[in-house]
């Protein structure tokens, strides 16, 4: 199923000397342009404008980024620093920088030549791709067979927010990659698109990729989204995490929250899905999670087309809709707590009921990765 | 405090000739913008165009207009079937074009002259946007009380929804006039204005009105509100009513009914304000509430600025977002069940608890409007 990608990022070798290829993200739905990086001021610069974004995927770009500076001679170490101060918060970022530079470092010091080095660093972010992807196909498959347990029967109505698919992964994504297996499956009647604002990220990336899916789907206002839990049109709702404290505190784009306290007064399971990185046994609860405040222009001002970006997420340029000198709120994220989440689904299991033992025990390096324990968490 | 409106509509008599003239909403809150109408098809296309919106404020436009053809001599049986046709559903615009028509009728039938005709015609319109601010003005202090009864002390941060102000009333408005009390008493700390996606009447006209009133107030998008109420911002919702049905539940503009369950999920008081002749005893619950479904277009596209008209209601002229082909659910309003609402305000008092018969006897034409009931509804 791998060709039907549409991918975000990939590493080719024409004639004229090793590219990362990016799929501009800003341009989307409206055209799919790629984006040719041939040297890793090009990708930074690419990273900057959001042409490519989300966590997983930012992690491939920085891994690509070191290989990149690697096979075409350049410097690596100043590489690496431009790559990882593209975006200061994305952690992921780094983290693909670090494992690319130092399987670098490691070959050199094992009395490898340049182009040596360079390859096993290609290797090393290859590795993390494959990793990303089979991490994303994990959580794809025990996510399915959590809503066949949950709601037998097939036939199922999904909603999601924001955009967690193959757009910010080396693999199918988080939430969107259990609505594609279950659609795979043939057991998909309808993917209700939450569009997301401000950024519009559902109506603009999650309905792409639904389309290019072929799926049943359905783009909807945030606030509409009430209307369907009344009519009872919503079986489940699946959404990705930003980070998850070791409570079980889900914090995920602004928007999530409210679909969780409708879930849980309409009784309709609500499903985390997320790779284990993103549990952060360093952030005790939903309070410490530092909540970041975005700038009021995003509310206030309706993005305008213009080539290229769309909708930077991070420099809008638009027409004001609010009076001048309008004060807007504008969080990026909420905190759902782990009361209201039904099940959180990785790539080593689930944990249902969400509780710290559970995701403890789920994270722990030492933890077999097949078993299945008794006390509410289901592992495969 | 009336001269501090800003004046949906008014009716002026320069030497040129009599006149009804509009605020242009569309071109809100960028310019403020006068359409003058000299004659009933200029009226007719400023309601169409939605220059003029709202139902308290489209009872006006009918009665003035048909006061408009009486007063400049043109057939007014051809001018109110004009009026009437302009938006079929608005049951406001009809109501005023027939008290309007008859009042024109009866002069006519006791003898008086057209001149004599146009007068009673254009008395019975004033009389018609009196009546209409009064009954702002009575919700607005019913409401205020209302306020000060369930969270004494003042300091309150109010949120509400969609546009509910001097822009569609003859008057304060309906929740919007009940913060505009609370503000003109002191006592409003913030409010918390939902930008109310897909049409942003929030953004563009609340932000307006509350700008206007120097109000310290800020915007957010629909999905932001969760985090409010988790936050404990928020100590009460207001918002208006398109329909309210016999046993209580609330039709308005779709995303109320999330901020009712949020509301009550955080245990804040959650009121409806709306005139009395918004009660239908002929709809007896919310599964009887009809819901428009508006053009998909409205989610999948983003309005574009243009003159005039930034954001028609039913004709949107927007550049895609989502995906070619892209369906969207986008009902134009939601119901939440009695059971949700705090309380009901009205121009006559407050129902509170919501039920039938506190309705019923709220709306009894028998009813004295001095009295206070024991069974849980409030009056003045």
């Amino acid at each position: 199923m791998a060709d039907q990608y549409v991918p975000a990022l990939r590493w080719e070798e024409p004639p004229e000397g090793p590219v990362v290829v990016l799929l501009d993200q800003t341009r989307l739905p409206a055209e799919e342009v790629e984006v040719v990086c041939t040297d890793v001021p090009a990708l930074v610069g690419a990273i900057r404008t959001l042409a490519v974004r989300g966590a997983p995927v930012l992690g491939l770009a920085g891994a690509y980024g070191v290989a990149l500076a690697a096979a075409r001679g350049f410097d690596v170490g100043e590489a690496a620093r431009q790559l990882s101060g593209a975006r200061p918060t994305a952690v992921n970022l780094r983290y693909g920088v670090d494992r690319a530079v130092r399987a670098h470092r490691a070959a050199l010091a094992d009395g490898a030549d340049a182009a040596q080095a360079a390859a096993t660093t290609l290797a090393e972010a290859r590795a993390l791709h494959r990793e990303d992807a089979d991490a994303s196909a994990r959580m794809a498959e025990h996510g399915r067979a959590l809503l066949e347990e949950l709601l037998p029967g097939g036939g199922l109505r999904l909603l999601t927010h924001c955009n967690t698919g193959m757009l910010v992964s080396g693999g199918g994504g988080t939430a969107f990659g259990v609505v594609r297996a279950v659609h795979h499956g043939g057991e998909l009647r309808r993917l209700w698109v939450d569009e997301t604002r401000p950024l519009l990220q559902g109506a603009r990336l999650t309905s792409y990729e639904a389309a290019r899916e072929e799926m049943p789907y359905s783009v909807l206002t945030d606030g509409a989204a009430g209307s369907l839990f009344a009519a009872g049109e919503v079986d489940a709702v699946l959404i990705g995490a930003d980070r998850i404290a070791a409570d079980g505190s889900v914090a995920n784009k602004v928007g999530s929250y409210p679909l969780a306290v409708l879930a849980r007064h309409h009784g309709v399971p609500f499903v985390v899905v997320a790779p284990v990185t993103t549990v952060d046994p360093a952030t005790p609860d939903g309070a410490a999670i530092e909540i970041e405040q975005r700038p009021g222009r995003e509310v206030t001002e309706i993005p305008v087309p213009a080539a290229p970006g769309l909708f930077p997420e991070e420099t809008p340029a638009g027409v004001p809709v609010a009076p001048v000198g309008a004060q807007a709120y504008n969080p990026a994220f909420d905190v759902t707590p782990p009361e209201l989440v039904t099940a959180v689904v990785t790539e080593r299991g689930v944990v249902s009921p969400v509780t710290a033992a559970g995701l403890a025990e789920l994270c722990s390096p030492s933890r077999p990765a097949t078993s299945r324990s008794g006390n509410g968490m289901m592992n495969s």
